[in-house]
């Protein structure tokens, strides 16, 4: 099955909007879990566990894991087991390389980790993008308007006759199959928001930032979002980092559900 | 010790610019080894033992060992013990996220793995960037104008008053100290490297695309280089793929460390 073709499967079942976030801190997670790669694991796998009747994806964040180098790697292959098969999933790992090098990132991603999707940065230009989207079954997520403030600094300013992220919005799309082309897009920028669905008016959305980082979800659904996924991460995996954290964490996971 | 102080140190110990690149190609590694995590990490070996009185640097290629998911990274981990402690080390991993992700990134590269640099890819603005250069004693390429061809895609677009990667070069050393910051400058642009060295006449280059992909070094040799790293993968690693792999693969660094 195509990974677009799954998402809206999954979208259905669940009736959700929902990406939860898998970004275990280390410094974050609950006390009753070891400060290594084992304490990221079993931490993840509770709010898996906890969560999977709500979520319709999960985005893994490789930083996180990665700060225990091949440990970490490990912790990923093992709650990957734990998410359901008709769960969307993300790898939030943001590669990209000449194409030689991309090559073996979406062979790391699509074949050993077997995820639905990845973020690329698609700064390198189009050789750098393409052997990702030679999975054709698969869905790329091109980093289109970040949340963060530094999207002003390069995104935001003038390439060409337009701005630089509606330069890649416009390019991309000429390159390759809407099926495969989702983008990042952040909640916390209105009107680039508003700028880019007109660009990609049909194109899966990753949309972060609502939460933690302070983007308004009652004024986004005022636009057209979908298809989409939203993501909360910090939001859900850390409401409580005492011996209520799980129960909390589905209790919020519950309530974005519904408002997404 | 400063990473910048170690590169000057190994420059003058090994009295080249050469920076072999560990790109081990599982598809063409000499037959003898393992087609798996364990193959490319002897194969690495191999190199590294061969050519660790010549080489001022080695630049380990993430994407190809990430194939192998955590046995990939244990394979890394392995290949970093058999490095020369006054040997420059470049992790090529194009990182970069929002702040709170590239922090722990950073945290993976410089503490986890100890290498003194990494490449990192500027797209989402300094607050994306900054985390890596809180290791003030470590060195962070961004890329600049990267060696393939996607590069016109952006790179080369017109940003504000300039271009994208001229941009990328005159903020970046608005925000950091030269002492830290490096730049990936591909060797196949050479109107763009004169540029980014009027741009950056001090930093620290990173120089890919000598070799297979193309670039010319004997026109480069024409402009001002230093101080930086010319890095060769697999004009090194894969001249022979037979049993005289390692002798062929000596023979092939030594030539091209007295041609930098």
């Amino acid at each position: 099955m195509k990974s677009i073709e799954k998402y809206y499967l999954a979208k259905e079942r669940f009736g959700t909007s929902l990406c939860i976030g898998i970004d275990p801190d280390i410094e974050k997670i609950p006390h009753i879990f070891p400060k290594n790669a084992k304490g990221l694991s079993e931490f993840s796998r509770v709010i898996i566990d906890i969560t999977k009747d709500i979520a319709t994806a999960y985005k893994i964040n490789f930083a996180f894991f990665e700060i225990f180098g091949a440990d970490g790697l490990k912790a990923i292959e093992e709650i990957l087991t734990h998410i359901p098969e008709q769960t969307f999933t993300i790898a939030d790992a943001k590669r990209g390389d000449i194409g030689n090098t991309s090559k073996f990132y979406a062979r790391s991603i699509f074949e050993h980790f077997n995820f639905d999707s990845i973020t690329v940065n698609p700064l390198m230009g189009k050789d750098s993008i393409e052997p990702f989207f030679s999975f054709t079954n698969k869905l790329v997520f091109l980093l289109g308007i970040t949340s963060n403030s530094g999207a002003n600094d390069f995104l935001k300013t003038k390439s060409d006759n337009s701005l630089l992220y509606e330069n890649i919005f416009s390019k991309s799309r000429e390159w390759f199959s809407d099926d495969n082309l989702g983008f990042v897009t952040g909640a916390t920028q209105i009107n680039e928001f508003i700028r880019a669905r007109e660009l990609a008016p049909d194109n899966l959305f990753l949309i972060p930032g609502v939460g933690a980082q302070g983007g308004d979800i009652e004024q986004l659904k005022q636009h057209k979002l979908n298809p989409c996924l939203i993501n909360v991460s910090r939001g859900i995996l850390f409401d409580s980092t005492k011996i209520d954290f799980a129960e909390k964490a589905r209790a919020r996971a519950l309530e974005y559900a519904k408002l997404f």
